[in-house]
């Protein structure tokens, strides 16, 4: 049932008519990338930007494939976390695009987590009014979810993410072995979006995940690759459908339990929860308002809450946490808001958190 | 032949799928802003963009409008000139589009030349990953150039427009009116786009040109339109031909006469020419590389130069200008460079500035 990690295997593609990719799953790919982008772009000249944790870990084995391949270029790190998402550090990356004498044709490559990603997706999607990006993700959240789909952005001191485009990358790239060094808390995390696929898409996926949470816990890499494979086919699948995230539209599903994941990372000023450990919280509440609404059986809600658990995720909030209030004015402030309206379902209920702040998606189709 | 200034017209319209629009030349236009835009618009939150010499001729009749028609928000100006196109301004823009509670639905105006319609466009383009912007150009240079096709930027400290995006507006609302308070010079500049319109593609627009350049110097509003529509519908067609300015795509005959003007006010650090006196003197030389190339007749040339010199602008260099070297070396640091290599034709001619630097694009075809 699962593929072997290193038996060929057809391409994952993200289907945008000139825009298209490949989504590469393999492991030691990070080897080879040089091959792979030298064929995608017509110039030879690259960047190759990561942190000071992922950098010296993958970084000279990145671009010396780069450098075999022909390419010129350089590489720079910036510190590792969310506080490198800012125009400061964009501005940085645009001096070292100038210094490395990128031109139109040239290629960032983005080495390491969501940040990185999100940074240099953003540089190279403004450089020279964009030039291409290949997403190099050695984390599992941003292997499954930000390295796919062309969201790049840096936050604005008042708004995550209030900075950004939509730049598709020309290749994603995802080594599974770099999952080793991830550590233990941050994998768990990243398992909060591939559950979340389970529940929204694939129901052979989630029971998978029952059957073999503790092989992820101790980072079996078949039971990883399969994982990403699937979880990264189902984000393609969804890009495909809906590019630029429409109203209404089925990119709009992957943001189930998001919103009030959004508000919770927000009131706690991005400090008290990993991105993955929210939306572990805001799955939880999303399908408890699902059972309310009559989309989802109380059945289904206690396996979504389970398998969280089992990935030893938090399920719901702590003492200390901002109250209901505090959360609903930070949703009002995420840039989901059209129109002045918030895209959340709301129950009539008042005695729980359900009352305001979240996103059902489709959850009752899926488990 | 000409149409006069208020008898009805169909309107130009840039074709570009999804992301069509259209150009609206009309005295007045910028009273009727509001309902204009309300059409397009879902929501109804804006923020109006303008300089300190802009905003306070005609930012009221703007905001009025558009409050007329339901809009609320504010106006921003920012300090005139080239020097507010930086990063600095963008965060400014930002700020203010965060305090004004803009979301997904709402709009940016840019009111006023290049500099506001591509710092403000830039804004729109990366706030929120893309919101709406209208263009509201002031200048002639604006009305018949940057306002149309959806390149936007900002400068980086060592190359123009370095930093940007293609960002399509949701209109452009050209009122010819607004060039009364155009400073001559920047009247005159502006011909010069208007002029390789004519040497581009529009052998008529060329010859009423020659006709008439008294009426233009003069500010007629009749003559102006004409010229405005006539150019803007080149722009908007070439425009739809060739979104992104691909390799060799008929976008790039848009810059006959420019790689040389980029070089030239590189140079001279944007202090010693308008852009339109630089790309007047480039299409000179460009016209007399197409003589030596046997592109062009000399009397063709001489039709060129002469109408030029009857517009008031330069047609060659100054004493105290950058010799022929730093030219090149300038137009190296163009971003139009495309895998180190640059897009001029380069004679074998020793003894003069064609040597080097310029496109001669398809001036054949045209005069």
């Amino acid at each position: 049932m699962i593929n072997e990690t290193n038996t060929p295997k057809p391409a994952l593609r993200v289907e945008l008519g000139e825009r298209s990719y490949d989504i590469h799953v393999k492991p030691g790919v990070i080897a080879e990338a040089g091959g792979i982008i030298a064929a995608l772009i017509k110039g030879r000249r690259c960047l190759v930007v990561s942190d000071r944790n992922i950098g010296p870990k993958y970084g000279t084995l990145l671009a010396s494939s780069m450098q075999k391949a022909g390419f010129d270029g350089s590489a720079v790190e910036i510190p590792p976390g969310e506080g490198a998402k800012t125009i400061k550090f964009a501005e940085f990356l645009y001096d070292r695009c100038i210094e490395a004498k990128l031109d139109r044709d040239s290629v960032l490559l983005a080495l390491g987590g969501g940040v990185i990603g999100d940074l240099t997706g953003f540089a190279a999607a403004t450089f020279y009014r964009g030039i291409a990006v290949v997403q190099v993700p050695t984390t599992l959240l941003a292997m499954v979810d930000a390295s796919i789909g062309g969201k790049t952005g840096i936050d604005h001191p008042k708004s995550k993410n209030a900075i950004g485009a939509f730049h598709q990358p020309k290749a994603v790239l995802i080594d599974p072995l770099t999952l080793i060094s991830l550590p233990e808390r941050e994998l768990k995390a990243g398992l909060a979006e591939v559950i979340k696929y389970g529940v929204i898409d694939d129901a052979e996926l989630f029971a998978y995940l029952e059957e073999n949470m503790e092989k992820f816990l101790k980072k079996d890499p078949a039971a990883l690759a399969h994982a990403i494979e699937k979880s990264a086919a189902i984000k393609a699948r969804i890009v495909s459908q809906d590019e630029r995230e429409s109203a209404g539209g089925p990119r709009a599903l992957l943001n189930f339990g998001h919103t009030f994941a959004h508000a919770l990372e927000s009131s706690t000023n991005y400090q008290g929860y990993l991105h993955g450990e929210a939306v572990a919280i805001g799955m939880v509440l999303a399908a408890e308002l699902s059972v309310e609404l009559g989309l989802l059986t109380r059945a289904d809600r206690d396996r979504i809450k389970a398998l969280i658990e089992k990935a030893g995720l938090p399920t719901k909030m702590q003492s200390g946490d901002p109250d209901t209030e505090t959360l609903h004015a930070a949703s009002f402030r995420d840039k989901k808001v059209a129109a002045g309206k918030l895209r959340f379902v709301v129950t009539e209920r008042t005695d729980d958190m359900a009352k305001k702040v979240w996103n059902v998606g489709r959850s009752s189709q899926a488990v």
